[in-house]
């Protein structure tokens, strides 16, 4: 629990005097005030969370993280659960679609085994922080131990420590993969929202109907059998959460406590980020929501966040995919307020 | 009126068949079918329009027109219309929204006087298609003759045209320079939408009240002076419209034409948008909307072409800025189809 209170106590509000700083070179930019929108104000936020008047994102990584969800075998997938582990491959083999867009945004991806029910050959690309072979059934009890929780938060943190202090990291963008992972997604939200399973749970990978109703009544149960601590996040993870739901609540806490933006995927992205806003609240300051997802319950987290989501593609991939897309949003920014002329150098007259 | 008609005679839907197999493929990659949203759902337009049933889109033009406008002589704009000529230097320097933009996404700015007031010093990413020095003042009378108003139509189409047979165009945006256009546009939007003024209009490059009411005074006042005749899309371009607008028009007829992809930038470009729909609805079919713009009347301008913009920034910039994002996302898509790994091909299982 160290590392946890350890990255909690640094984290401070982004630095709201550089951001004015920023704002003032934003209006000497050849363009009316204002008028690149979202985008200026992304460059703002970034100016304020790294402290840098003229940012630069050069080094962007995806951190993709992966776990095996017990709760599988109730059926509520349209996958079967090999497939975490065959897609783990296909993210090191860079066929996947997070590596398409990684690659297209200059990013890098780092996958991490939080937990897959199978041994993963070693690889350049992995970072192994297995916490178990998968969770437990969380229809019958736990999902996992609290000290377990409390392992795939602190394996987060320590991955954005050693990015951080490794190489130059200017900004993260989370992601996730684990077949079943909705599922616990869909429980975290409702808990932690304080509203009904139903209206929080989707379709997942593309399930039927009837898988659809067994899902939420799936979810129920696991609340009813478990009955999480309303204000301890740990617990709650624990108890209805994933390993890689841990990990990427980790990497939120890393990254603010680092002074590093951090873009939020989706769905799973986004219960982490309810887990990390539970242990503290400021860490939302450092978080960009990059998209909302066609799964439901993501809206609800969204607004239970207070985070609006640069796009809204109908995406429900995972992965760090929408992620990937919006750190393309704020490169853009970046390079708006670094590259363009001001009225004085370009000779532009100014307002009337 | 012969490149006009010639240009709207070839306009043919995009092809049915080839989206059903690009489809097919997209259905094959390691990822939930149809989970990368609407960004498959743009991989299969472009093959429909292209006809290619694995587009790429390495050749991207972004197509900035500017002109100046007589209704400025009426109050209406925050900036001086000196800014006009001002903007196409930058442009031509590289210093603009739009060059940072292009460079970022790969695509070639091409610079074109529509019918800026003052000489354009010649510059090899200038193109003069200039149809006069400016228009005249829509408060008092037409904007242009009827001939000017083909002419600037026919400028668009054979730019597009130039491009299709010199280079490999694999996608044009839309993008538009000129003090005192989003009050053309607004007396666009009114007419063709067939709803009042004030609902339309916007506050430009940043007005305050007192010029916000004139505007919409003025535009009242160049609609009931003018008269444009409802099914006559050139003759409302003669009246209320400019010569940037015209030649965007013409863009959109020529890229419909010639089986190319046209991203429509803004609200000036939705103007103009609604011009070349008006005179072939079939151009709709190859519109991309790239961005809903914070000048109100966009939204109207997109549901009447039913076209769903796929960002919203809040931006309100023109030059073809919110293209070049859009063409970025369909750079993805097509990446995303070109790039990723088969179920097959990375031994992922598929659905149960």
């Amino acid at each position: 629990m160290d590392i946890i209170k350890n990255a909690i106590s640094r984290i401070e509000s982004p630095d709201r005097r550089v951001m004015v700083k920023t704002q003032k070179r934003l209006d000497l930019l050849t363009k009316p005030q204002g008028s690149m929108g979202r985008l200026e104000e992304l460059v703002k936020l970034i100016a304020g969370i790294t402290g840098k008047e003229s940012p630069s994102i050069n080094n962007k990584f995806i951190v993709t993280m992966a776990a095996d969800h017990g709760v599988t075998a109730e059926g509520i997938s349209a996958y079967p659960k090999d497939v975490t582990a065959q897609m783990v491959y296909n993210f090191l083999n860079g066929g996947a679609c997070i590596n398409v867009l990684a690659r297209y945004i200059g990013a890098k991806v780092i996958v991490v085994d939080m937990g897959v029910a199978a041994d993963i050959k070693k690889h350049e690309n992995l970072v192994s922080m297995k916490i178990g072979m998968g969770t437990k059934n969380m229809a019958l009890g736990p999902a996992m131990s609290r000290n377990q929780a409390v392992k795939s938060i602190e394996a987060g943190i320590k991955i954005v420590n050693e990015l951080s202090s490794a190489e130059d990291c200017d900004i993260i963008g989370t992601g996730d993969m684990g077949i079943g992972n909705t599922t616990a997604s869909s429980a975290i939200t409702a808990f932690i929202c304080g509203v009904d399973v139903e209206p929080v749970t989707g379709r997942g990978t593309g399930i039927d109907d009837r898988t659809f109703k067994n899902k939420v009544k799936i979810i129920e149960k696991a609340l009813s059998v478990n009955k999480p601590l309303k204000n301890d996040p740990v617990d709650i993870l624990s108890k209805i959460g994933g390993f890689e739901i841990g990990g990427i609540a980790g990497l939120i806490l890393g990254a603010a406590s680092n002074r590093i933006p951090v873009v939020i995927d989706g769905f799973i992205s986004g219960a982490a980020a309810l887990i990390a806003a539970g242990l503290e609240p400021k860490s939302t300051e450092f978080m960009i929501a990059s998209h909302c997802s066609l799964e439901k319950g993501h809206k609800i987290i969204l607004n239970k966040l207070g985070l609006k989501p640069l796009l809204d593609l109908e995406l429900r991939l995972g992965e760090g995919t929408g992620a990937a897309l919006g750190i393309s949003l704020i490169d853009a920014g970046i390079r708006i307020y670094n590259e363009m002329a001001t009225f004085g150098e370009a000779g532009v007259s100014e307002k009337n």
